[in-house]
């Protein structure tokens, strides 16, 4: 079975879909997440892994994006802690840190310990936590650190120089399952569907989310993402309990096609949280 | 008058900034969104201009946490087209660049023309279009190109190498004007409200937008964030058309203020688009 997620090898995502697949034969690692949601498209992967919303962070833009205009579904939820770690070189000290490369989010995720131990470390961003890792073994430099899962310090040959940085403030991160098959019911389901409606209708949100609250039909999560025509025109990302076999939500289905000029369900699958 | 802004010099929010007061005695420059919001609510600026959303990228998390918690007015709205240029110095020819720096959505923006033009070129991430042009300014290597506004060509001494390289994708911006001051009604305005309900009660949402929707109230705009508390707890952000002096809106927002547990309205400002 081969899996594609975000690389380089070490990424949140990869820990995320090894928890998921705990026997998968292989990963394929891809340089972004619509490269990933195409391989699973396309059959060049049996399953994909992207993350979907942070706790900290919020929705990521991409993954949705690529959701409204893939035909992939999505068969299973993920949620994974994010928890950050200083990876050092062989011979590095906390105390001998200069620079500290990391992704931005986890950067600002990490700001009170750094302020607090690292007052005068030079903060450099970069576009991934493993490529952070990834680049600090090639330097090979006792001044530099990367912030990043302590996974990363197995796979490039770093030693961990602090836990946990992040303190107190947890961060789960949402992830999603691909695949190009509809899951059955389980019973305790979720589903997540994407619709876009016209422009400058006074009230139409308001008629859509009535076809779920008429039936109690609880949603979710409610996200607006631009449709990328006009300024102020937006295609919504709605999340609700049940699954799309249920007679209930097919009704309400049913009634948000007949007031969207697109519907799609982009899956059903087991409820994680 | 001092206003405050995302540095460095000649970053989009500052040509937004300028255009809006073409006579504005002084900008601050400062290290991040939350800054500027904070210069402002503490009275070091009068006012400030912060990126709201792009037609492109969708929201941004930063502004829309700040103006939750932090004690601003959004004071107007300004609608600037984001249009890049590739800069390089004195002496560089569009055939010799080899690295081109940009902030990760310029260069996703211009994939086209770097694929056509530059296909060999390496790609690197920074923080701000601004900060390219400075570090290439720094650099002063003939084989390095930023791509951002052509503005800051004059800013930073560099020669426009290549003009308009997102072709037919228009990119509108938004940015919100902040200040300290509620702003009069001019009969054609919009309204920014921010509020938070309790979790997993069924048709909550439904409920609130139902106080629009039963006046006639045009919704332009409907977002969530994460509250930072728990997975799957969102604020919502709201625009509409109308002013909250009108008997309509306070008549809205008084059962919206009944039906949530933190409702805060960010201001009412003439609408642009």
């Amino acid at each position: 079975m081969i899996v594609a997620v975000l690389g380089p090898r070490g990424t949140y995502t990869e820990l995320a879909a090894r928890r998921h697949f705990p026997s998968v034969v292989s990963f394929t690692y891809c340089s972004s997440i619509l490269e990933v949601v195409k391989m699973v498209e396309e059959g060049r992967a049996d399953a994909g892994v992207v993350p979907v919303e942070s706790m900290r962070e919020g929705s990521v833009g991409e993954t949705l994006d690529a959701l409204a205009w893939c035909n992939v579904r999505v068969t299973a939820e993920i949620v994974f802690p994010i928890v950050h770690s200083l990876l050092g070189v062989r011979g590095a000290r906390l105390e001998g840190i200069r620079q500290v490369l990391s992704h931005p989010q986890a950067l600002s995720q990490c700001r009170e310990f750094l302020k607090a131990r690292l007052p005068q470390a030079e903060l450099v961003e970069v576009s991934s936590t493993a490529k952070a890792a990834e680049q600090v073994s090639r330097m090979a430099s006792v001044e530099v650190a990367a912030i990043g899962p302590k996974e990363l310090a197995e796979i490039y040959g770093l030693e961990i120089l602090a836990e946990d940085l992040s303190g107190n403030e947890e961060n789960l991160t949402r992830f999603f399952c691909l695949g190009r098959e509809k899951v059955p019911r389980t019973g305790r389901d979720k589903t997540s569907i994407v619709f876009y409606t016209e422009r400058d209708r006074p009230g139409i949100l308001y008629e859509i989310l009535g076809e779920f609250a008429l039936r109690q039909i609880n949603l979710t999560k409610i996200e607006s993402r631009p449709s990328k025509k006009v300024l102020g025109d937006y295609l919504f990302f709605i999340d609700f309990e049940g699954h799309e076999d249920d007679e209930l939500i097919k009704e309400a289905l049913e009634g948000v096609r007949r007031k969207t000029a697109m519907l799609k369900v982009i899956g059903s699958y087991p409820r994680r949280f």
